[in-house]
Formats: C-alpha cells, sequence, structure tokens
C-alpha cells in the first residue's frame, strides 16, 4: 500500500465563518490582494463579508477584480505586478474555481520573476500565503496543488491551451466554506458545478496514483453528491434560493472534499478532453467533463474485464447505483449534448491527452476518438 | 454545519517508505535529533532504516534514546538541551507514542525557553521541523497536534499526572508508516494499540467538536480496525510474526487516521479515566482505555434515550455490529479487567475528568464513579 498523501489547507466551514473566525485570517499579513472576477464574488456578498473581516482584522486590501472564467497568463502576470507594486504579503482568493486558481498563480508571481515557461513547470520556491473563499460548489481549488490557468499561445499552432501549475506551495493556507454565498446560483451554475466536484471525485477513483486514503474521500464526496441528486434534478429555476440550503451546504463541502481528492490523484483523461470544449467552444468546464462521463465510465468496465485492476464495482458501491440508473441521472441533469463537426472530432482525436497517462487503463487514440465521437458525435 | 479542519503532515506509507521518499526529509534540515526508548526503534529496525536514511541525505543526526514509556517532562526538557547544545535543526521521533509525544515536546524545548506552565500552556510561537515514524499502531501521535508527558508533579498533591500540550505547530511535518515494523511486535502490544487506535476514532464520534469530517476519518478508522479483529482475536501469540502483514499495515494506517480524528476533536472521558490506572498500575494506555469503553458506551446510550443528540446507532454502524456483539468482541480481547480498591474507586471518582466536558453528554460525577465501578469493581 503507497501512499503519499498532503492536504496541509485549513478548512473553516458555516454560515459567517469568515469574519467569525477571523482570527486564522490575521496571521496571514497585513495587506492583502483580494483576486476576484468583475461580478459573482460582490454579487454573493463574499467580497463584502471579506472587506469587513480585514477591516476589523486592522489588515489592508487592494482590489483585482478582473479575473476572467478560464483566466490566462496575461492575468495572473497583471496581478502579480499589482500585488507586488502595492506591497501585498497575502492573497485572498474569492469565487469560484477562475479566481482562485489565479490567485494561486498571483501568490508566486508576487514574490518572484518568472517566464512563463518557469511558471509552468513551478520552478519558484516560495509563494505568498493564500486564503480563499470559494462562491460556488465545483472546483475544489480551496483544497489543491494546482492552478489551472489558459496558455494563450501554449499549443503547438500557437492557439490557447489550458495547462496547470502544481505545487505544495499552492496549497492554500485557509478555505473558508460559507454556503450563504451559493444561495444565488442558478439551475445551470449548480448543476455544472456539481458535476465538476462529482467528476472529481470519479475519477479520483480512476486514476492511478488512487490510493486508500483518496479513495475515502472521494467515495465520501460522491455519496454526498448523489444524496443532492433529487434536489438537482427538480432545480427551482425560477427561484434559485429555494434550493434547500443544506444541500447548498452539502454541495460545498463535497466539493472541497473532491478537491482533497483530486490533490492526491490528479484527474483522469475526461479533463483532458473536456478543456476542448471549454476552449473553443465556452462550455463551462463541469458540464465539459460530465458530457464523456457516460462513454468514459462504458469504456472503463468493458476495458476493466480484461484487467486485474477492477475499479468500477467500487465506484458504483459509491454511487450507490448500477452505471446505467448513473448515466440515466447525468444525462438528465446535462440535457442534450453540444455536437462536434467531423473536423473537430478529428482534430480533437489526435491531439495528446495529458491525463491519459495518469488513468488506470490508459486509452489509445482509438479509444480517446471513440469516447469523444460517442460523446459528442 | 460548523467545522475547523486541520491535518497538515504528509502521510507516506509503503515497505522502505522512508528511505524511497527520503528526498522528502532532505528538506527538513542538517542535523537530526532522533529522540526514542532505549529498545524499540532499534529492536524494529526504524532506527537503522533512519541513520541509514539520513547519511544518504547528507544529514549528520545525533541519539537521545532515553524516552521512557509515559515520558515525563524532565525527559523532554533534557532532550531539548541535547538538540540545542548539538546544534540540531530538526526532530525525527521513532517508535511508540511515548518517543513521539516526547519528541514534539523536544521539538520545542530545543528552540525556547520555557517553563513547565509555559509548556503546557502551549505558550511558544515556534518549533522545529518533525517527523515521525511510529513503530506502533496505536497512537496515532504522528498525525496530531498533541504531546501527552507526564508531569511528575502535575496533580494538586504532587503526585504525577498525565498532561497534555496541544498546538498546531506541533503536528509532524513528515510522517512515515511502515509496517514491517509492527510485525515483531507481540501480543499485548498489537492488541492494546489496536485498541487505542480504536478508541481515539471512537471517541471521536463521541466528542462535542465531532464533525462531518472527523466522522467520515473515524468511521474509516473503525471499520479498518474491526476488518482486523478476527485476526487480533486468534492472534498466534507463539509467532507474532505470522500475523498476516496486510493486517499489519492496516491497523498502521487506521491508527494514523484515527490520529487525524481526534486532531479535529480532541478524546472523550474514557481517556481521562485511562491515565489512572496507566500513572498508578502502570496498564498500557491502549488497555486502560479499552477497559472502560463497555461501561461508558452503555452509559451512553442510556442517556442519549432522553437527548435529540443521539451518536450510538452512528458508532454502530461504523462498527458494523449492535453494542453487545461489540462488547463480546472487546471483552474477549481485553480478557479479565484489573480490579481496584475500594479506595481507589472513591478516590478516583472524585478527581475532575478533563475530557468530560469534551463528551457529547457531559458525565457528572456519579456517572464517573458508575463507569469506574462497572469497570474496575
Amino acid at each position: 500500500m503507497k501512499i503519499n498523501y498532503l492536504m496541509p489547507t485549513r478548512i473553516i466551514t458555516g454560515e459567517n465563518c469568515l469574519y467569525a473566525e477571523r482570527q486564522f485570517l490575521s496571521g496571514l499579513g497585513k495587506k492583502a490582494l483580494i483576486v476576484t472576477g468583475n461580478n459573482s464574488a460582490k454579487i454573493s456578498g463574499a467580497y463584502d463579508d471579506a472587506v469587513k473581516t480585514l477591516e476589523a482584522n486592522g489588515q489592508r486590501h487592494v482590489l483585482f477584480d478582473k479575473v476572467m472564467a478560464n483566466p490566462t497568463d496575461a492575468c495572473v502576470y497583471e496581478a502579480g505586478l499589482m500585488a507586488r507594486r502595492e506591497g501585498c504579503d497575502f492573497i485572498l482568493g474569492c469565487g469560484g474555481g477562475s479566481p482562485m486558481d489565479a490567485a494561486k498563480a498571483v501568490a508566486v508571481l508576487a514574490l518572484i520573476d518568472l517566464s512563463k515557461e518557469e511558471l509552468f513547470s513551478a520552478a519558484f520556491d516560495r509563494a505568498l500565503p493564500l486564503a480563499m473563499i470559494p462562491t460556488t460548489s465545483g472546483t475544489g481549488s480551496e483544497t489543491t496543488p494546482y492552478s489551472i490557468l489558459t496558455d494563450s499561445t501554449g499549443s503547438v499552432d500557437k492557439t490557447p491551451m489550458k495547462r496547470s501549475v502544481s505545487s505544495p506551495l499552492l496549497f492554500p493556507r485557509l478555505a473558508f466554506l460559507d454556503a450563504k454565498y451559493t444561495i444565488r446560483l442558478n439551475r445551470n451554475t449548480t448543476i455544472n458545478t456539481a458535476i465538476d466536484a462529482l467528476s472529481h471525485a470519479v475519477e479520483g477513483m480512476l486514476c492511478l496514483r488512487a490510493n486508500h486514503l483518496s479513495n475515502m474521500l472521494a467515495k465520501e464526496a460522491i455519496t454526498m453528491i448523489m444524496d443532492c441528486m433529487k434536489d438537482l434534478l427538480a432545480f427551482p429555476a425560477e427561484n434559485p434560493a429555494a434550493f434547500p440550503p443544506e444541500k447548498r451546504e452539502k454541495l460545498l463541502l463535497a466539493s472541497s472534499i473532491a478537491g482533497m481528492v483530486i490533490a492526491q490523484t490528479g484527474t483522469a483523461v475526461p479533463h483532458s478532453m473536456g478543456y476542448l470544449p471549454t476552449i473553443n467552444w465556452g462550455t463551462d468546464h463541469g458540464r465539459a467533463n460530465g458530457l464523456f462521463f457516460k462513454s468514459f465510465l462504458s469504456w472503463c468496465r468493458e476495458k476493466e474485464q480484461d484487467s486485474a485492476d477492477k475499479r468500477i464495482p467500487a465506484l458504483c458501491s459509491a454511487l450507490g447505483t448500477e452505471p446505467e440508473q448513473f448515466f440515466d441521472i447525468l444525462e438528465l441533469l446535462l440535457g442534450p449534448h453540444e455536437k462536434a463537426t467531423e473536423t473537430e472530432l478529428q482534430a480533437w482525436s489526435k491531439l495528446p491527452m495529458k491525463n491519459a497517462a495518469n488513468t488506470y487503463i490508459k486509452p489509445e487514440q482509438k479509444d480517446i476518438e471513440r469516447i469523444f465521437r460517442e460523446s459528442l458525435g
């Protein structure tokens, strides 16, 4: 049994936990750069709470609120410069996965001059302390050592490509989980982020590096998310605030637990595949992963017939359903799939899939093509 | 749902993991003080592996091997002075709970002059980095922020008393879990340490501070230990090495997971009660806790009839048995209980029980007396 487990983030949860437990924040520094998008942190109330809390702690702050969805390298370099110019000594990431992932890179760039390649190869030895306030329940970025960025000229043909920075230095010191910031999330965002969290836990169980501790966490996250499925399917689209608050709370904690999973295991091939609809069509990250699950899991089930390494039974036990029933629920949540053109299908199937080698059964190019075709054909 | 979760220790497991993953140790410092008892670390092979690994890393070391069972304040002050005199910049705790608990206090005393009261009230702001190599599967000290010491003049009447130092600074940086160090443990030690780990997980579920994450960990640890019960009951006393190695591995990881539980929750009243047979009679720590479980859990079950806070059902679900069946197994493991004199029963029942207030139903003095009498009368 080989394990190498690390998740050093302090997780603080509960209504108004940021203000109530503000003494933990006060140890982080004297001046924060608050890294957010231009919208959700403010609408959710998280930004106001952050400001109130920092002021109560006697900590100064400046705001960088230009993080876009799928943040670019240019964005984090700009924020890093701002942190440096303003003399910030800690970073507060506030929002969904994009602001939190950006905040992590900013924590490094605030301290060190790095080329883009140095950043992506984690050629750094320090980072400012980070605190995170997630306002969605999907990314799990608050408990991972990863920053996923869009490298604007990363591909062979100089088109944009998702790339990740991975370093234990990027684990946040603090994660404040307050589900009140998620109560206004609409049907699409609630469902897509839930699928994202679910995909982390499910893929975590199907990664080569899965181990006893990561599987324990994955099963817990999966059980929690599946326990919210009935409510997700019946989401009150006209009144998101009517979605049960205790399920919001459960989804938020489950997404952090799923983050703890991928912090150990990384993700499997659906995440690599999902980046393509996201980058090319703007498909939400969680949805983009979900689109491949039925085909990917069916393929796993077929392939593991001939393998000693059987994982689908344990996954089904965590899901509490047989695969077919799970697919039915998932497809109801997703609705009709986006369709790729034949050109896209052929081009995407030939691209290198970084996480293929991390998947417990390594898919070949023909397998990737099959999963693309079944999912988006 | 209020949670405040922290467990920053990197857990590395597997045969020969210390040497194989020695690069993690090399980040800790240039010269280690190895803190052990005079025996088990050497017999188990852990000490030799530590020396070999430090040498391969080019790290120097000195040895402090005078930690006794239930280490005293005098012992940790002596080792702290040695670390300082020798210029050690990190501490390697190697052995069972006693050396590891001692190592934590030494990590502080090596850096700061502290009175005994300052030490026990955690009036310190730094500690040397710590790495732990457990050689038993009970204490979980490798994943907790606690150092349990015997204060030689701690009681009101100046007799010895168990006291704890608690600080996030005492979380080890690294825990290396290699079950090969436990294969020679005899029946008594194997069973008593398994009961210790089980008591951490069970009490963790019955502490006021139990939460979703600590309960997830507790259930996992309980399930893993219960899965070893058949083998523990059939322990091959004449040949400890015949105990199944995969169960040794399971018990070792379970004890670390149970440590992660009490790192969040603390322990409940059986731990406070157990210190009395340990200090007065030398009863093994794990056994001392186990002696009270049947009576304590029966009392909990009675009391929670009138409470909204019902925890015994979830505990039974984790145990996979009804309480009576669990008691039968436990009593088979423990064998006949030690007997206290009437004078002891009366005196002990009147002592303050530190963890009573941490227990989900706070026992009164008459309840404590009942549990003492039922367990040791």
